[in-house]
């Protein structure tokens, strides 16, 4: 039961002639896209050593030829580490090393960046290159990693997330079984393909037999008249996504069935709005660790369990610990969750993987609980993570790069409001010697993504630790 | 991932108020059903040994208790024989002996007969008990049999055929990416849970979270009614179900999106019929061995494509083989099948079992083709296989019948058309001393299934054979 045939193969014999992909004015069959993925597969295999499980490090935006090089990859029989554009040179250089990635395929603008550390080829290069036929692999073994995902968590180094193909068949099983399955489904993507939530829908494509509709970026207009054009039934945005999309229209576009928001509980305000305006929303909760979402909310308990995730999807389960005991309803402890979908383990990294699992239960570092029916209320992502527009923000990685400045002897961050992106990090600094705002920022914009990069720095003469010495985060705030 | 919660409890879980199951003017809900199925499960266990793997034969007609005992079985960790209560007292004795069941649930009209080879027990009177709360199995093992089918195969001795809760689960999700899945979808079972093709909406019904109407028979008049009284969107029929379905109506009942037809293929006369009046079919093929349908032909192609059973379900493949080489398109040669929801083995028969696979694949018995664009079409089913209202006659069983009788030399079965039934079996007898029809129907009656019985006799001079003397089957018609 643990191989299957390729996935995009055997799609491609069951319903050749369906759409699977659609990308501005570009549009693939899914009979077309095996044939180019198997294409570009051989063009891969200039660069690889045959008959190796490669580990293949991609750099790309979001472009129908990303999807089919993802799916070439596969095909080749290849591990895929998806790296974030919005990293900085040195946050992807540790990921590219840390990965033993053996080659990267990436753009023009990113062609020398890590040349050093990394054999580097355009992909519209390697896509112009003539290919002999190769041995391609037309079987998935679940148990094997398919790709990897780097994620901070709390320690502040990154870590990679091992995703099977397994964990990506269940979790697109499950979300079918959760969400249901039609013929007329189109699944819009606008989330970055090195992202969970965009990755996966490239997964229900193909298991499915679904068209997915790609964009490059989220832009409002855009988004609505791809909807509105391509009949999409399906969207998947972060909270940022779903105001605008909100604020654009008088009504949910009409063809729309799901729109799955993930990245933390949204706002009261925006589901009332959601609401009255008719957009199906399902909440959910999901992390790169569970491949994508493994709670949701329909839109029926949408409002009568404000600020829930929802319940598992089926096969999954959710147990919230205190003190090494399962909490009673209402209690308040650590989300662990268990299921087909979760991570095999962080890659090349044993501490971190035993750390987070016990007893086959994986330990999201995220506290919450359950009410007496059973729905799941998230109170803090882990370690204070500040969700900003979808992407994931952990204070002690953006800490750590504020205290390699001579001039900084503390330092503390945390998430404030924003209208816009949800949570911004801002930053509390003890100086140890004079430097202004303007220094510091210019010391973190050659370290750290844009997104991570504190929007306001205050300084103090102290932060807020308890008796231990440990810094108390949830009191940086008290210092405005 | 080999390890899920059990289906029912979970299902309880996540969506406790939805409708589990309809039966008459019987209704149950998920949280009904699984509090039903645990008393049950206590009160099975004061039959049992606690902490072991029992084997449970049922021999019960369909009914809503028999839906709650299948799920109390899981939950008591027990393994379940399901008979079937058209074969003779002799033909279950075999089934009960064989699979070494323990214990015997069946009606009123059935307990005398199986007492001196199992414990006997009433349904009426197991669920009348008073019991403790004892230990129930929370986890199902994919890995794990969980349920055994008795079929005949080609030498006329029956084998038990092995279903794993994995072949089950992959079935029915396969099933869903095939036919798609809504909240809507309702699904009505005439045909017996004795059979893969009732069982199997039993776990779509806890793994969809969708609600199965069952009713003890076949009934056109009844199936019509309760199709437009609970508005049904899926049906599992028989090719007679079907006529008589077609027959009774003008049009399709709206709620219908899938008629799903097993048991061979149709006649084109039929599929026209059922084109015009907007029954939406979809052909199948299938057997015990894979755990219901694995092959299936979507209405749009059903007169296209006619007489074919249709493309292979997500995750399953079809090789056709001729002298141990893989077949060309439109090349005849035997159906081999390979997929998670084929059978773990027959069981306690290696040798059954190791004939059966050839390195994964399992050998059918089946002869077919693919055509260019990879549909199967079905030549003959396995051992001239006679499928008479959609059970199974194996001719060698009925054959080994007949030549038991003294009277009797030689004995070839074969199946004749039949308006009502789509087969039936007749047999062609050479005589060893004088015996009339009559005496040799009795005879029949007591060792088999009505069903199983020729409808009628033909005495001749000799049989059709080979140069080696082997029967041919496929001539005796030329006998008339």
């Amino acid at each position: 039961m643990q191989v299957q045939p390729n996935w995009l193969k055997q799609r491609s014999e069951l319903t050749p002639d369906r759409t699977a992909i659609i990308f501005a004015n570009e549009h693939l069959t899914f009979f077309e896209l095996n044939q180019k993925a198997r294409n570009m597969a051989f063009q891969l295999q200039t660069f690889i050593r045959a008959a190796e499980r490669n580990t293949i490090a991609i750099l790309l935006e979001n472009h129908i030829e990303t999807v089919i090089f993802i799916h070439a990859c596969f095909l080749s029989g290849c591990k895929l580490v998806l790296l974030n554009t919005r990293l900085t040179k040195a946050e992807r250089d540790f990921q590219i090393k840390n990965s033993q990635a053996s080659l990267l395929v990436t753009e023009e603008k990113w062609l020398e960046d890590h040349r050093q550390n990394c054999e580097t080829v355009l992909l519209s290069h390697l896509k112009s290159l003539k290919a002999d036929d190769g041995d391609l692999l037309f079987e998935i073994d679940l148990a094997e990693t398919a790709t990897i995902m780097y994620t901070s968590g709390t320690t502040g180094s990154p870590k990679g997330v091992e995703q099977t193909f397994g964990n990506h068949y269940f979790s697109a099983v499950s979300s079918a079984l959760n969400l249901g399955l039609s013929d007329h489904d189109k699944w819009l993507i606008a989330l970055p393909l090195f992202h969970i939530s965009g990755l996966s829908a490239l997964f229900k494509s193909v298991i499915y037999g679904m068209p997915v509709i790609l964009h490059k970026r989220f832009e409002t207009e855009e988004i609505n008249r791809s909807i509105n054009e391509h009949r999409v039934t399906m969207i998947s945005v972060v909270q940022t996504m779903l105001t605008q999309l909100v604020q654009s229209v008088n009504r949910s576009p009409e063809s729309l069935r799901c729109v799955l928001l993930g990245g933390g509980p949204a706002p009261l305000k925006l589901l009332e709005d959601s609401k009255q305006k008719d957009f199906p929303v399902y909440q959910s909760y999901g992390m790169t660790e569970t491949s994508s979402q493994i709670v949701t909310l329909p839109p029926e308990y949408s409002l009568a369990k404000l600020g829930s995730a929802g319940k598992p999807l089926f096969s999954c389960e959710i147990k919230i610990m205190k003190d090494g005991k399962p909490c009673e309803p209402n209690e308040h402890g650590e989300i662990t969750v268990k299921g087909p979908n979760v991570m095999k383990s962080y890659f090349h990294n044993q501490k971190a993987t035993e750390q987070s699992f016990q007893n086959g239960w994986f330990l999201t570092g995220d506290m919450g609980y359950l009410d007496d029916e059973g729905f799941l209320y998230v109170l803090d992502r882990r370690s204070d993570l500040i969700i900003s527009g979808g992407e994931n923000i952990y204070p002690a990685e953006v800490e750590a790069v504020l205290l390699a400045h001579p001039s900084v002897k503390e330092a503390g961050v945390t998430g404030t409001e924003d209208d816009r992106w949800g949570k911004v990090p801002c930053a509390f600094i003890v100086r140890r010697s004079w430097i202004n705002e303007e220094e510091l920022l210019e010391h973190c914009k050659k370290k750290l993504a844009k997104y991570k990069i504190p929007k306001q720095i205050y300084f103090v003469d102290e932060l807020p630790r308890n008796a231990s010495n440990k810094l108390l985060r949830n009191k940086l705030k008290n210092l405005l």
